[in-house]
């Protein structure tokens, strides 16, 4: 083979050009003649899906590989080593395939539940998303293969995704939108980023200049290649401009690259730039692709433990009467639920997974040699309730002593390409429950959903297992849970509600007429639902476990004028082993600008013995206590006193922390334009003004500013330049001129 | 006196640049040897206040004129006709005090309850406010005398606002702040439009072309002249340039219009035109301040007449049990609060008029002969109650039959200059109301207040009557209601809530860092509560009377494509005469935008006698039905099936009656970026996918198409350039390129 050429400087524009479009649907581009090959890359994010025809684009036909839990389900592991662990195999299972890059992690907000790609996504929270999925990016980058880090930005619902333009404010977009691609970036550096379909305030993601170059690369140190989502580009020149490195699939297009440079449309500095991307993208990625070549194997059976694993810890426990879970050895069980038998495991896209292996919760009760009476108790389908599955499910349930009731989404109810229209499962699901429930008060519904479901029927319930999608290890995985082999430590990644009309996200979604306001601005999910105290059925960070724990002992200390340190002793209370998820929420004091009540700045997944117990100590830097001043362009820090609150959901806070910070020191330039209280409130300002009104009063001869507490609110929201409305005239001006002037003099 | 000139163009560029900046504060510029004197205008809008001295700006001395109700109080009339009374009224003392524009009415819209300025605008609903406050300019104009409709456009709140920048969607605009401005522009042709200070969409509303000129002059057709808000102009030239006519209060800057001439910045032919309006101005007004100048006088006791029964119409009955209303002769009465005696009739800033008269509900009832003990019960300053004003109320209150309690907000409570912080009125009347309810059931509670305040304790008094702010017969006319001489008619032109924490608008109120999101697009007001189902207090369009009505037999008939007429019979069914709203409110099906569940599209007040009954009709155009499309850049009306009802409150609807319109016309081009499912839904479209589709199954020997609905769900929302993904490369490129070949040979 030829040795691969390291500069893009020993290509033509032709060979440039090649570089930045795909050789084929699942491979990039390609100079063969430069040592540059077209490796493979396809789609993930929680597996592997490479197609068998990489000519082709069917979903349906991918060599096996193994199905890990989707992102809905691993970001409730609050446990990024494990996320970790996942990465690391879903790498190995690349350099068997010889696929260079995986598709993936996709860490867009969870804006509102019913955006068809939830399950695959991480949270509504950017840390927790930020902090978790950046595990994935370790994982599989350190075994040399490259991740895709999706999709940039702000793609938040399937509805018109090709072509809707997301029009966000700055503030909404640097503290919920951008959060976790700037942390993963920050951090990981990932070798790629596929950007979004949609446009981002009216300019195509592949063409953002703002998105791809000033903000990714200039700002945050990006290094890798951008690539665009599959038909995202719309000009091959305007988003090389913009800095979009791959365009994929082809098009057959690199003419007009080749034009667009001739014509100054591109300069060549720019496609070399690009090219360069490519080719130290071929340069990383090459020793574990010839790994691959070199005949390696992965161990099926250790993926589908790790599989196994993240299963686990993806279950949240959100209700357990009479400690109904775990079941008792010996216990008659009944088992109702078509998905006992034919699991939903996983999405329905571009991340469908042909498993390696797949186990239904019925298989794991074989393997365990439990004996259970099983009935389907409904369809997966759309058709009406058949009386007689009813009828057969209430019998099975009535001669048991407990129930394991499989509720949830059909595949056909989520998936990529649109949207959901409603939070509820099908009705016949709940009119099942309702029935299997008069019959025995038992009963435990485990439920699997790719995004949260309403909840108005949870008091038929004894208990609820959260089961999201697991993987294809879901069915063991729920078995140990469920017969308390493992006890479950999962916590609530997205707020679940019964009624959508609250969430003001719904007065714009989603969206109409080629575009959709993000007019809720910074108040997604628990900002929301905490800051303006409405009900919900399960809040943001919440999970129960077997076992009980105690926080305590906060406490915090300043490490710096705008940093802290919080300790807090957790300990398990209860007879068993298991995990708590220490959270911790900062609660900002009143600013300038608008701010949830609280928001998530730190978590720990703590593992405790019986009795055992730890002292956690989590660093919160400027930050975590920031905003995003549209008026300073930048991050903000105010004076005050902060709380951070130890809390093991957003609403079960153990204790609030106060710290006292200062201000970071940027101030506004005061101008005639700023009004009298923005002077007054200023600490350069405040002492002009008494010095000038004072003047002023003896020049005037007489008190200028008016006594009555009306005129003074009149007059403070006055800019001081427009004073004479109510002080005459003469004064105004003369109290405009002299503050001034004194400005002027002091601030030069 | 010189011979007036009326063409510009007689004028130097010096002249012409004098007469688009004020003379004084309160009047327009002057070319006294052209014959162009500088006429006064001066604020209203619900009377004249002159100041005594033109060249300053105090707000407390005003010449003594009468003091109508204030628009809040106005709008609750729903009566056009009564307020274009007030409107030739108060030109009539326009000519007497040779004014010759009065700045109103004020017609932004309520987005929230807490606006500072709400007391002075009409409602939350532009088609009300529109259709209201055209009697003003009507009846002003009629006179002889010019109006300013202001304050164009987007002016919501008080909070920064010579400098927020209101950022609205186009929908919303078009909707909901632009239609009131249009219907009165269109219909009554305002000699005057004041501009806003703020900005919209970033612009400021002094130097808005689009909204200045595109918008107003050349959509509308506006023949009259744009001044600015006092103190809003910041660049001369780029305002003269957007078509501002005249700077108010004048900067002396008329040097730097010529250098604008001079530099190229400012076109001659604009100044031209941008002074011809003044010119034309002073034509149009010139014969009424020749009449001033005569010695006309206008009748004092006539007008003090007008506004009471104005302020007769402006109050709403929102609670009677027991018929407690109106008083019966011979009841023992406790009149207690302290604005029985110091009645709040107006609210603070620029429209502070210094009333000819002022009769409180306490002099009221000395004209009336009755005897009624009194307490004040409360301080209207931030004071802690005085619980022996509380003792004394409840004493008073004890001896007596019927309890006539008196709340509201203070003066301090809201104002021009500042938003209110709550709803509530002061805790220490709240206080009061709940003992003397303690001491004596029959509590009537009298409200005035400016905009709506927060009812908590309303089942602590039997009947409650809003009163908003009344004007100076402010007192004698809540005594004719209170003793039955007038049955009450007003209806609530603002919707009526205890929790303002489900309204959108506080996600972004009152905004932050100089902008404001109107995130909640078109869902203000009733359209939200209606359309989401939340509860109010009181809702839009609802008030009682003394009688009783029933409306029956609505009929719909179509008259056209998109328009229809709507009849309907409204009886009294009570025993004593009266005067019901009757509300029409157009229901759309389901389309292409989210629109609210019913917008208010008509409205007729009709007086009836005791069993009387009147037959009403009411026409809906176009418009009535249509949304703006940002797609279509215009008015849309789909097909569909759409309800009309006919109510008295938004949610007392007495019958829906329902009409097939039919679609507009106004068709979307299909491109390669149309998604499957438009083109399937196209007229044109859908036989093209059915052709093409047959072809190539025949073409490629197979059915192209999945069978599977997933899939089926997943192709129709791509677009059709990007079928490759899902479909194979062939196959995706061929279906493609054969339908936009059909498309074309179709549509050329």
């Amino acid at each position: 083979m030829t040795n691969q050429v390291t500069s893009a400087k020993e290509l033509s524009v032709e060979q440039q050009a090649a570089l930045t479009s795909g050789t084929n649907p699942w491979s990039i581009g390609k100079v063969e003649e430069k040592g540059l090959p077209n490796y493979t890359i396809t789609d993930g994010p929680h597996g592997l899906r490479k197609a068998k025809n990489l000519d082709g684009m069917d979903v349906d036909k991918a060599v096996p590989a193994t199905c890990f839990p989707p992102a809905a389900g691993m970001a409730s592991s609050w446990n990024p080593g494990l996320v970790r662990e996942t990465g690391e195999a879903m790498a190995e299972e690349c350099i068997q395939e010889q696929v260079a890059v995986i598709l993936g992690p996709g860490i867009n907000i969870k804006r509102n539940p019913l955006g068809g790609r939830c399950f695959e996504f991480w949270s509504e929270d950017p840390y927790l998303a930020g902090h978790e999925a950046v595990g994935e990016v370790e994982g599989i980058q350190s075994k040399g293969i490259g991740t895709s880090l999706k999709h940039f930005a702000v793609n938040n619902q399937e509805t018109d995704r090709m072509r809707v333009s997301a029009n966000v404010s700055q503030r909404a977009l640097r503290e919920i939108y951008l959060p976790a691609f700037e942390h993963i970036i920050k951090t990981a550096q990932p070798w790629t980023v596929m950007c979004a379909y949609n446009k981002v305030n009216d300019v195509y993601a592949s063409q953002n200049k703002w998105l791809l170059t000033d903000v990714l690369r200039d700002e945050w140190g990006f290094e890798g290649i951008v690539m665009s989502d599959w038909g995202a580009v719309h000009n091959r020149a305007a988003a090389l401009n913009a800095g979009l490195n791959l365009e994929m699939p082809p098009t057959n297009t690199d003419d007009e690259v080749v034009h667009a440079v001739r014509d100054g449309e591109l300069k060549p500095q720019q496609l070399e730039k690009m090219a360069q991307g490519m080719i130290d993208l071929v340069t990383k990625t090459r020793p574990a692709m010839e790994k691959g070549q070199a005949g390696y194997r992965y161990d099926i059976d250790a993926h589908d433990d790790v599989a196994r694993r993240a299963a686990h810890e993806a279950m949240v426990l959100l209700k357990n009467e009479d400690g109904l879970l775990p079941v008792k050895p010996g216990t008659k069980l009944a088992v109702i639920g078509e998905f006992a038998r034919t699991p939903r495991y996983q999405g329905a896209g571009s991340s469908l997974i042909n498993p390696n292996k797949l186990t239904s919760f019925l298989d794991a009760l074989n393997e365990r040699g439990i004996e259970a009476d099983f009935a389907p108790g409904f369809t997966l389908d759309d058709a009406d309730q058949d009386q007689s599955l009813t009828d057969e499910a209430v019998k099975t349930a009535a001669g048991a002593e407990t129930v394991l009731l499989f509720l949830g989404l059909p595949a056909a109810a989520e998936s990529e390409g649109f949207d959901r229209t409603t939070l509820d499962i099908p009705a016949k699901q709940v009119e099942l429950l309702k029935a299997v429930a008069a019959a025995n008060k038992n009963v435990v519904v485990i439920l699997s959903n790719g995004s949260s479901v309403s909840m108005p029927w949870v008091d038929d319930a004894k208990s609820v297992l959260e089961a999201w999608l697991l993987g294809q290890a879901g069915g063991a995985a729920t078995a140990d849970v469920v017969f308390g082999d493992v006890n479950p430590s999962g916590k609530l990644a997205q707020t679940i509600v019964d009624d959508l009309s609250n969430d003001p996200t719904m007065l714009n979604w989603p969206g109409e007429e080629g575009h959709v306001e993000y007019g809720e601005g910074i108040f997604v999910g628990y900002r929301y639902y905490d800051t303006f105290d409405k009900p919900v059925t399960y809040p943001f960070g919440y999970g129960l476990s077997y076992t009980n724990f105690e926080v305590s002992g906060a406490k915090a200390e300043k490490t710096g004028p705008q940093s802290a340190r919080v300790t807090a002793t957790v300990k398990n209370t209860g007879s068993v082993a298991g995990a708590e998820v220490v959270q911790f929420y900062v609660a900002p004091p009143k600013v300038a600008v608008a701010r949830p009540v609280h928001e998530l700045k730190g978590f720990e997944k703590v593992y405790l013995e019986s009795g055992e117990s730890k002292e956690i100590s989590i660093d919160f830097d400027f930050r975590a206590f920031a905003y995003w001043s549209e008026r300073f362009e930048g991050w903000k820090v105010e004076a005050g006193r902060y709380g951070i609150e130890v809390a093991t959901s957003s609403r079960d806070i153990a204790d609030t922390v106060f710290v006292d910070l200062e201000d970071d020191g940027k101030a506004a330039n005061l101008t005639e334009w700023s009004t009298l209280k923005e002077w007054k409130e200023d600490p350069v300002g405040g002492p002009i003004v008494d010095k000038v009104v004072a003047d002023l009063d003896k020049r005037f001869g007489r008190n200028i500013m008016p006594d009555s507490q009306l005129a003074v609110m009149f007059l403070n929201s006055c800019v001081v330049g427009g004073m004479s409305m109510l002080l005459g005239v003469d004064v105004g001006q003369a109290l405009r001129e002299e503050l001034l002037a004194e400005y002027a003099k002091v601030t030069k």
